[in-house]
């Protein structure tokens, strides 16, 4: 078994607090990471907070991994002690359902098992996240990621990237198209990076004036001002596709009126109330909503290669584990630009 | 002009009545058409009611029509005097638009001109639809009709028809998909037909067990009776595609639940409230629910082709149009298999 240090809610909403544990030893095809960086996503917060339901206490959050190979198992393939490496939102699934077998990894017919706040398939044990010095996973479950980019900027790739990245490829986002982001946070701002990178031309909706510099630094073309009425009269009929990455309360119909004929909103976010959606907003000019979890294993990989060659990392603000608690509140202000990453090594100090 | 008979609702909600008025003359582009039989939409019930708001009177409604050719303009040359003739629920659009030029005229970005409670573009002259003797419409807004099938089961096609054969089309359902239609009345039943004809496994989704011979005997491969909760259990993720023609209040969400990973829900139904539809729901199996609204002109000559193809009609109860009033209550009951239609020679009478 592997002693690992690490930050754990002991209990629903409790504060974050030292915890050691032990990983499982290293498999024939598992390889153990020591963890350098690793993100805080806004669903740590959710979970800790057992606002999803079913959460599972001691708590390690922690989804945006990266790190380095420091041994691996009998029959990895992929990986040798040494190499740089990423864990994402999951580490297992049942291999073999048409998802798992279609690289689909994310939608598994049985669910696929969390990296942490769920439970291992084989033995039923807890499941560990990044905000540790360790953790072992089968290399199926694991990324390479290059040396080329700073690490603490890649890190957040691993949620927030994928989620926006795989529905914009889904779609075919490219050159010709007009591509709204709503919400300017960590899904927002890896949105406005892609969806330029795919050539389309990206516009930035937002209720706030003072985002409209950072937005067009970001790589958005264009800012609208979602407060201002003549500007949202002008966008109507606008855009082919709108990426929502608000998970807040907000109006659906608002922007699914700037969307051209046959347009379609992605939606990422999950309120905690249902979406209200009038059927008449997308029968008149069949528009569509879609929704999309993350990515599977190979389009993760594929992400990661895209963001090495384009040189595209996650902004971020790296901060010391012991800052974790009060990282949670600026996350609930949208106080950070635009994700907060953990130094892991602070752990160790 | 010319003189003709038709059922008016004199104002909001008024019970229909007899009422004559002239139709414009014959332009060199026009047919005038000898109306046959013209079916009754739910729609003509919530206009005359005035429930969608910014209705017209006195009210002719009617917008499936079938009839013969009686007059022909000088540049006509699609039809000639004696033809059979359809009209479904627009005469005119901007015809500049993108949509109008890609044969799209029902999303015509400048909004297109309903068959009636509308008003003709150039002369702002209401618009007064079929339940009358004639008709006087651009031809390039006429479709022909085969002499191949029975006529009054024709003229739902030209919306009820359309309608369900339009996103069916457009998502490409084909052999290998399992396409669940979910409401068995004008719109379900043809969408029963049309998904079977085009080589689906077609599921028949109802709450009432009376329908379940009359959903197999439309086409209907299977048929599952929503209240019963293990059926629905045992229907998680089953269908590529359920077509929604429910316009009452419901769950989307129950729904939603039977589609598999990628599914889509094609909505054609308005309620009077917007739909819940919790992310969660679209998110975790990458789902998306697409409005849909009738057709374009080429479409739907090309469903009028196929059916008279294949012999597909509307199952139909043919009324006098003394009969109308009383068929509207029926109509909002939904005591009627599936549509009624009139026999528009009961005006002469």
């Amino acid at each position: 078994m592997i002693a690992t240090k690490a930050y754990a809610a002991e209990k629903v909403s409790a504060p974050l607090a030292p915890f050691n544990f032990e990983r499982r030893d290293v498999g024939a095809h598992d390889v153990q990471i020591e963890i350098l960086y690793c993100g805080v996503c806004h669903s740590d917060i959710h979970q800790v907070r057992d606002e999803w339901g079913g959460s599972i206490f001691p708590m390690v959050p922690g989804h945006e991994i990266v790190g380095r190979i420091v041994k691996a198992g009998d029959h990895v393939t992929k990986f040798k002690v040494g190499d740089l490496a990423g864990i994402g939102c999951f580490v297992d699934s049942c291999r073999v359902c048409v998802n798992c077998k279609n690289n689909e990894e994310q939608y598994c017919l049985e669910g696929m098992t969390g990296t942490y706040n769920a439970r291992e398939r084989e033995t039923n044990a807890p499941t560990y996240g990044g905000y540790s010095t360790h953790i072992v996973v089968d290399e199926h479950y694991t990324l390479k990621v290059s040396d080329k980019l700073p690490l603490a900027g890649v890190a957040p790739l691993l949620c927030a990237g994928i989620t926006t990245y795989s529905p914009l490829r889904h779609v075919g986002v490219t050159k010709g198209h007009k591509v709204a982001v709503l919400g300017l946070g960590g899904l927002g701002h890896m949105a406005v990076k892609f969806a330029a990178a795919f050539g389309a031309e990206v516009t930035m909706l937002s209720g706030s004036p003072s985002k409209e510099a950072d937005a067009k630094r970001l790589g958005a073309h264009k800012f609208a001002l979602t407060s201002d009425k003549a500007t949202m009269e002008s966008l109507k009929g606008e855009f082919d596709f709108i990426l929502n990455t608000v998970s807040a309360e907000h109006s659906y119909s608002t922007y699914l009126d700037l969307l051209k004929t046959n347009g379609t909103m992605i939606i990422v976010g999950i309120p905690s109330e249902p979406a209200k959606i009038p059927a008449f907003d997308l029968i008149t000019q069949r528009k569509s909503i879609l929704g999309s979890m993350i990515g599977g294993i190979k389009e993760t990989q594929e992400m990661l290669d895209f963001c090495a060659e384009h040189n595209i990392v996650s902004d971020v603000e790296v901060i010391d584990i012991n800052y974790i608690n009060e990282a949670y509140e600026r996350v609930l202000k949208s106080d950070v630009k635009y994700r907060f990453v953990i130094d892991i090594n602070s752990l160790n100090k």
